[in-house]
């Protein structure tokens, strides 16, 4: 991390000073992580300069959300593999992707299925890790034909 | 709202007083919202008395949520309704229950039905109000047997 500061020298002049501050950001740190580096702020004669701190962010990752240490996917569905059963592949941050078994379960719009271990390190003991969790967004039909609606009619009647 | 302060005599002496302080809450209020009485709390000898503020927060009503100054109301579905249409009675807040006519188009999750006006008061417009959203919680079955499971993947193919 490249910064840009204002130096004095001992004549009284001042110029401007870069400086490579390096961040060794550790596997599993949260949004927040705060880092400081003491006194590489602006100098001013006289006075102690200040410190520079820096603040972590979670950059959006195209495919997970983060949840603490866990990782979360929603997985795109069909009204049909929601209900009839499916197997779908689920990535992984590390290592490809997964099967998850959903044959014998209806899943509903409020199901999770929760991939052990497959999150990230635990800040503070980073051999362990979060889990990842699959959500599904059910994607429904946009139409059905009057027929199609009474057969489901019957169908989902007795449930 | 009562509360009680301590308050000094000419002698010296102190006491605790109840003191009775009102709020005229107006509608549309949103939390957060604060209302201050000028020095109205402990009396210290010598000292101005500091000032009483009371902040607003929404107690959670059973049927509705807030937001903003709109309502939001979480209809319960069948996913037989939801796919094969239904008239929702949803209820109100003032006006008792609105017909929400869902017959001729798929409820998916993420459907929402939008009631213009059934919503809170604007704050600093109170003739005007937001809207009651609807959103639904489609009730799918816990269970399906071979068979249904088999006309739903014949249905349910198509789309």
């Amino acid at each position: 991390m490249k910064i840009s500061r204002r130096v004095y020298d001992e004549s009284g002049g001042s110029r401007q000073e870069e400086k490579v501050l390096t961040i060794s950001v550790k596997r599993g740190w949260k949004a927040g992580t705060k880092v400081t580096f003491a006194k590489e702020g602006d100098q001013i004669p006289g006075k102690v300069p200040a410190d520079i701190a820096f603040i972590i962010r979670d950059k959006p990752h195209p495919t997970f959300n983060r949840d603490g240490s866990n990782l979360v996917y929603t997985a795109k569905l069909t009204l049909r593999d929601a209900l009839c059963g499916t197997t779908l592949r689920v990535p992984t941050l590390l290592d490809g992707e997964k099967e998850v078994n959903l044959r014998n379960d209806i899943v509903k719009p409020t199901t999770t299925r929760r991939l052990q271990g497959f999150g990230l390190p635990f800040p503070k003991e980073p051999s362990r890790k979060g889990d990842l969790i699959v959500k599904f967004d059910i994607q429904f039909p946009d139409r059905l034909s009057e027929s199609s609606k009474q057969i489901l009619n019957d169908v989902l009647g007795h449930h």
